[in-house]
């Protein structure tokens, strides 16, 4: 084999993984054989997200390779979180336009990081040339029926959000207008942080979840489409950070934190009995629940800003549009 | 959203996935949600096998949308079958150079002929826009302990390999001199025959297997370092096409069939006293079964024609150098 080629990239990221993870007991095999071989523990349903992240697609192209790394899976464990899922098991498909051993070296330091974080495994996968292209996908497992789901909200649920919304946004916007993104901002787009534990915690307290990828209004949206119900969403009560606040106009805000998108937040619906076991659950996380509005009769999702109708000069954030 | 989106080509992917398909009882829930919730068979492991297809690297950019689909899936598949996995579950995660209805149809056309044919469920992924990219996780299971690997051969087992080697690369050089590929050899390259019944039958007769990707002598050097031992083929008995007999000289027969690779076949090592089962299999599966060569003491794999050392004049493909 040549020193640069497909067998030894793989090499370095089993060797890379096993030193930054050790071993995992229910990995009966990782990476080098022709397929993963593990161990579900028993009374556990599976879960699998998948998510591809590409060069200038999602992300600017001269994102750090840690932060690509970070990235990539952080999308992927998001999803696990908003099913209420423990994170087990990942794979990694990487395609680079070269073998580049020390780009791979700095991405699989982000990567890797996170992985530690929560204790997944990197059991597999492939290494290719092409177009820079990761695509991972993330293995969980829930108790047998106590997964999280979007189609679970009631009438006269609350709707909940975690952390802030509109920061990586913000950083994106600011990174298009030709300028330089602030720091605090960049790092929520560079680096979201997957609300897992919470994820975990939401299985015995909410009805419905999804995590926020597409932007607010897009994902209410999903999560009332598959529950059969609408919602009413107050939006001057979202959560911004304070550089958000401090940045932008109240008008620019509204859009980012509604349509933005890349957030990686839980939205969720709860009933309202539920409201101190949420309020004590974000206590306990350091991470802030913020309620934001109610899950309504219909199929709409209405946004109010001071009780009169808001609408947002466009929906979401469409991978083939945006 | 629009017409063309992100969410249009998933909302079109799950419904030809379901017509196709039907539904499985062991899916709990698969397109739609955050992640897809599975049920695994009590008392087996889980199998995960990722692999990902680019254009212009891992098939020529003119190759029809149904053979793409096919070979996605069909690569993903071939790992289960060389662990002797039973497939299950896959998702889809699809990056196009823009969203085009007719080339997703197409495309699913092959993807889903294939699925239907080992029973496996589509179960989730996403659609982006990027390079065209085709990342497939495929999983399946096997009873505890009783998986395939690269790492059990034995000094004396003997070696084999199903059904017959070199038409894919045979196909990919008449495409590379710039003439048509010879229909039969294309059909080999484009719409690979994953041996995903013969790895079943397998686990209980082989001590060691591994799939044809990389070309036999790349990939039966795999398994002798997993197993620590080497091996000794007789270049002049591996099984060859009609096609490719008529078509091409011994000499250029040799390279395409041992170094030339997406066979997709399966290579296995298992003790002499299973001849008589061996054989028997292959009547059964209707599949040609031929013993290569036999694994010896040592870490070499030598080639040998007319009882004398033959060499390639490169080993293997690597997609980062072939």
């Amino acid at each position: 084999m040549s020193g640069n080629g497909e067998f030894d990239l793989v090499a370095r990221i089993k060797a890379r993984a096993t030193t930054a993870m050790g071993t995992r007991e229910d990995v009966a095999l990782g990476i080098g054989d022709d397929a993963a071989l593990l161990q579900l523990p028993a009374g556990r349903q599976l879960v699998v997200a998948t998510d591809t992240l590409n060069e200038a697609v999602h992300f600017p192209v001269e994102t750090a390779p840690a932060d690509i790394g970070w990235k990539a899976l952080a999308v992927n464990l998001s999803d696990l979180a908003a099913m209420g899922a423990t994170p087990a098991w990942c794979t990694l498909s990487l395609s680079l336009h070269a073998a580049q051993p020390a780009w791979l070296d700095a991405f699989l330091d982000g990567f890797l990081a996170l992985a530690v974080q929560h204790g997944i495994a990197l059991v597999g996968g492939d290494t290719t040339r092409g177009p820079l292209s990761i695509c991972v996908t993330a293995h969980g497992h829930v108790e047998t029926g106590s997964a999280l789901r979007r189609g679970g909200a009631r009438v006269d649920d609350d709707l909940w959000v975690t952390g802030t919304l509109g920061d990586a946004a913000a950083a994106l916007s600011q990174w298009r207008a030709g300028g330089a993104s602030e720091p605090a901002l960049r790092a929520r787009l560079d680096r979201p942080m997957p609300r897992v534990d919470i994820g975990r915690a939401l299985t015995n307290i909410a009805h419905a979840c999804i995590d926020v990828s597409d932007g607010l209004l897009a994902d209410v949206g999903h999560l009332c489409d598959a529950s059969g119900v609408g919602a009413r969403l107050d939006v001057d009560v979202l959560p911004a950070s304070p550089m958000l606040e401090a940045m932008f106009t109240v008008e620019t805000r509204r859009v980012l934190q509604t349509s933005g998108g890349d957030d990686y937040e839980l939205c969720f619906a709860a009933a309202s009995s539920q409201r101190d076991a949420i309020t004590a659950l974000g206590a306990a996380t350091g991470v802030p629940m913020t309620r934001i509005g109610r899950i309504v009769a219909g199929r709409d999702v209405e946004s109010l800003v001071d009780g009169a109708h808001w609408h947002p000069p466009r929906r979401g954030f469409d991978h083939f549009n945006g």
